[in-house]
Order: C-alpha cells, then sequence, then structure tokens
C-alpha cells in the first residue's frame, strides 16, 4: 500500500514571516494544513491592541490566515491593508477585523475561526494557546528581561546571548486542536523565522513537545537563511536546532532542512549593515544532535532581503516527505 | 400590458438610518435598488475618517451596504461592529474597511463598489458625489454655520430656524450613475431621516433635483414619524414638504407617505424630554403645495425610540406604486 502517496496532513508551527510564507506555498500542494501560531508578540499594532482591548496579539495569526485565503483578491488585500496616517497609521486592518470578532464571538479563538471561515482558508489556522502570555528571556550576563519586544531590544543594544525562554504564566495550556493537529499529522514543520521569538515559544505551552516528539512522522526544521541581529547573532544551523532542543527537548524532529543557494552578493551587503550574516551549517555537528540535514535550493532575494520562496520550499519540503515517509511506512 | 407588475427599479435617496432602514425593508420587494446617499456628514468616526485620512465620509454608505447585504451573517456584524476601547472607540470596522478600500481602489465610489460586491449586496449604493463637501446653514437669525456637526448644534443652542441649506463648493456635480438611476426609476422615493443634513444635500448636487422633476417616475416622500431636535423643531408633515420644495425646487415629487399609527405613550415622553414630537399633517395644506398625502400604518417602537417598520413601510411603498403607477401607465 503506497500509503505515502496521498496528500500528507501537515502541522506547520511557528509565526512572523516565516510561517506565513511556507504556507503560501504548502497551501498549492495539500489541503491538510494546520498552522499553529505563536500568539507572544507585543510590538506594533498587534501590542496596542493587546494593550488596548486586552485581546491576544493577531498579527502572525491573520497573516497566516490571509496565506492561506481563497477569498476575493480585493478582500484579501484589503485584511492586509496597513493604515499609515493618522491615529490610525500603524495599524492593520485584518488584525482590527479579528478585533472585532474577537468581541463579538467572545473568544480569539471564535475569532480566527470566524475570520478563516469568512476568507474560505484552505486548512486551518490555530493560536497554539489562548493564555494571555509574556515570553521571558534570561541571557547569559544574568539578565531576566520580559516581553518580545524588550527580549530583542535587549539583545541588540547588550553583547549578551539568550541562554533560556519561558512564559509567563509558565507552561500554559496548548489548545486541544493544536495538539490533535500534531498527533493526526503525516509531517510536523518548524517554520523559519525568528527563533526565539516565533519558533520557540509554540515549545514552550504544555503538551506541544511531547505531543512532537511522541509523533512518528517526518519531522522537520527549516533553518532560517541568515541570522538575525538581536536573536541568533553568529549562529550556525547547529546552533539553532541546539536552541530547539534545549527547549523542547531532545529527539523533537530528524531532519533539518538547509538552503545551498549562495547569498546574494547585495543581499549580504544589506545584512551586513544589519548585523547579519548566512547561516552556515557543520554536516558532523548536526548529525551529532541526532538531526539529519537535508539540502535545498529554497531562498529567494528581493529587495535585498533573504526569504524562502514559498514554491520551492513547499517543493523541498514534500520531496522530503515523499522521500522519508516511504522508508518509514515500509517498516 | 400590465408593466406595473413588473418589480419597479427604485431610486432611494437620503442618507442616515432613515434610509438605510427603508433599504432594509425594499430588498425583499426588488432586486433594482439603488441606494443614493449623501456624504457631507462630519462627526463621529466619520468626522475623524474624513479629517484624518481626507477620504469621504463612509458612515451612511456603510449602513446602506449593510442594509442590501446578502454575505454571511459574521461578516455582516463585524462590518456593524462598533469600537469602544482605547484609541479605536467610537471607530466602526465597516467604516475602516471603506477608508482601506479607499486608499487600495484610489476613489470612494471604487470603494464603495468594491465593499458591495464582497458584501454581495442586493442593488446599488452609490454617494451622491464625490466631491469632498462641506455643509452649510443659513439660519433666520442671520447666522451662516458651516459643517453639519455645527449645524445641528447651533439650532440646539439657538433658536433659531434654517432658512435654507446650501454646499461647499455650490452644486457640486452628482456622480453620472446618480442621475442615470433616478432617470431609469420607477419609483424614486426621498427617505425618511434629518431633513436639513441627510435628505436635502443631496437635492443640492447638480442634476439631482431635475432628474427628479423630469422623470415621470412615482415620486414620494416618507415623512418622518417625529420631529428632530435642532433639525425640524415643530415642523409638520407641509414644513418638511415645504423645505424640500424650496431647496429642490416645486414639482419635485407627487406623495408625501405619512405614518397614521398613534405614537406609543412612552415614546411620546422619551422624545418630549428631547424636544420632539410627533410630526403632525393637514391635507388641505400639502395639496396646497401640489403633494398627495398617503397614510399608512409604518412606524414601531422599540428602545422609546420611534422608527419606520422596515417591512411595513416597504410594504406601504409597493401598494402606492402599484397603485399609482397603474393610474400612471393607463394613459
Amino acid at each position: 500500500m503506497r500509503r505515502y502517496h496521498h496528500l500528507p496532513r501537515i502541522a506547520a508551527i511557528g509565526g512572523g514571516t516565516g510561517l506565513s510564507t511556507m504556507l503560501r506555498g504548502l497551501k498549492a500542494r495539500t489541503g491538510n494544513i494546520t498552522a499553529i501560531v505563536t500568539v507572544t508578540d507585543d510590538g506594533g499594532g498587534s501590542g496596542v491592541l493587546r494593550r488596548e482591548l486586552g485581546m491576544l496579539p493577531p498579527g502572525d495569526i491573520r497573516s497566516c490566515i490571509l496565506a492561506l485565503a481563497n477569498a476575493e483578491p480585493v478582500m484579501q488585500k484589503a485584511l492586509g491593508y496597513r493604515f499609515t496616517e493618522g491615529s490610525l497609521a500603524g495599524q492593520n486592518l485584518g488584525n482590527l477585523v479579528l478585533a472585532a470578532l474577537n468581541d463579538l464571538s467572545g473568544s480569539f479563538d471564535g475569532a480566527v475561526e470566524a475570520l478563516s471561515q469568512v476568507l474560505a482558508i484552505t486548512g486551518r489556522v490555530l493560536p497554539v494557546s489562548d493564555a494571555d502570555l509574556v515570553l521571558q528571556a534570561e541571557f547569559d550576563d544574568g539578565a531576566l528581561v520580559r516581553g518580545e519586544t524588550h527580549i530583542t531590544d535587549y539583545k541588540k543594544t547588550h553583547d549578551a546571548q539568550i541562554r533560556r525562554m519561558s512564559l509567563d504564566p509558565a507552561r500554559p495550556a496548548a489548545l486541544p486542536g493544536v495538539l490533535e493537529a500534531i498527533r493526526g499529522a503525516d509531517m510536523i514543520v518548524l517554520s523559519p523565522g525568528s527563533l526565539y521569538t516565533s519558533v520557540i515559544p509554540n515549545l514552550l505551552t504544555e503538551g506541544v513537545s511531547d505531543a512532537i516528539r511522541a509523533s512518528r512522522a517526518v519531522k522537520v526544521y527549516v533553518v532560517n537563511i541568515m541570522t538575525q541581529d538581536g536573536e541568533t547573532d553568529r549562529y550556525t544551523a547547529a546552533d539553532h536546532v541546539r536552541a530547539l532542543l534545549d527547549h523542547g527537548g531532545q529527539g523533537l524532529f530528524q531532519y533539518a532542512l538547509i538552503n545551498d543557494l549562495p547569498v546574494d552578493e547585495a543581499v549580504l551587503a544589506a545584512y551586513e549593515r544589519e548585523g547579519g550574516a548566512p547561516v552556515t551549517a557543520d554536516d558532523d555537528e548536526l548529525r551529532a544532535l541526532g538531526v539529519e540535514p537535508v539540502y535545498a535550493t529554497v531562498a529567494s532575494w528581493k529587495n535585498s532581503l533573504a526569504r524562502h520562496d514559498p514554491a520551492a520550499l513547499a517543493d523541498a519540503l514534500m520531496a522530503l516527505y515523499h522521500d522519508k515517509a516511504e522508508t518509514r511506512k515500509a517498516d
């Protein structure tokens, strides 16, 4: 039985641009996607809504919903619109829609579901938890910094490395649907994006890491193309993996998907000015961490930004899945 | 040929709650509705958007679009949502959507059309003009007051009557679609609502009054149930009609539809406290103005507010149409 030829059920875990970029590509490959999204953002328009309306931060969720949307283009464009003038400057319309639905439906996940329906999305988008969470970072200089924005600010202004992330309240329950999606997945993908503020927070909710570890799915972490000033300065691929395992525990995933396209000169220069550089990989070091490196040409350059190409990343993930699921299902 | 048995094409002209209430009822009777909506509001959330974003005031338009909408209930509920907390307090989500679409499409009527499509409305909603208009009132104490909010404030705080309304710039062009809709209509209805700030401004745009007068449609003005403090204190039905004819010219419409349901005691008391009273009608006076009074039971009471009942008003209008169109088409 060639079970590996069905469309895999994918659980994609992360936040920010990295997750939504990946979803844009996966959407065309399978309808069985659950995006599991961090809710620890406290900056920008999301931060304002969080403080003023007492709601969970909507920005990352909104990006994922739009990435999976099948509604009229005008609708999608409108919900991605950001006001630039007056008292609304910096607010994103889709976030305001989630704010209204949050009040009308009485719960954040109700709001997320309502907007998902209205936009006829492929798959599902779930906040990892419905708890009001503060992200905390313990630095190797002893500082304990609270709040996502403060953490990246601290790392940018101090020569310190993050030692450990935590949530307040600690170990909040993941939404039941999140654990179900992880348990039912054929492939689990930890998305590229801000390692400490978008990916790791998901691993700190109760049940998520254990559910990933217990799963027999193909489990892969998509390594960032570039290091990120304030989060992963000078990090190699193995450093990224080590941080994930430090927070989620050993044996969390089997594969690290690494970009093999040399970084464009102009992009290199632009990142250098901001303290970013290509993430380098050492296969032996990765294997020592119990993770198999998988290389693929998945980067693209646009406006001096390095980003995963949605289609190329989705193709690489599907190829990995079909390759590895075959091996696994054969036993 | 019983042409009067087709579904009439209706042009409904006005603004505010009066127009949207009427549309809610008409929507179930005919798909051929064009709502022609004033754009002189400068108060509340619409006023903020108008000042900060340099757009036309979206509130009245949004109410009409929602009244004619056929989208999912959750969508309609969300677009009618008003924020009550934080820096967004007083802003209506549907207005913000129109603001985003206004910027994205580059024109206000483009925004109105886009939202109308997204909400799959019955009929059409058109701003009467795309000009940035300031409403002006000349009072009988000699004052010239600029701006809709200032006008109602002035009338509330001074014992003065409005003598004449005007627009700045004077006689702005009506949108071509507005004049086409009036010319093509089988019935033209001037909506209930604020006489001087919702209905009359439409008559001051270039071409609208002339197009109404030239039309052979059944033409009816729906008289308000109650007088409105700051606009029509102590006005009879004939006073309302006289104000319309003073601004739109003689021969503008043939019928005045007047509520005949005695006003509820509790409603009377509530309005009395706010300086409002039932609008009384004198048939001879109306006929002297060239207008035939038509009585119907069209009022309803809710939370001490007098409002036209959408279904009853639509029934009364359709009955009037079928009755009068028969007579007219017979010649």
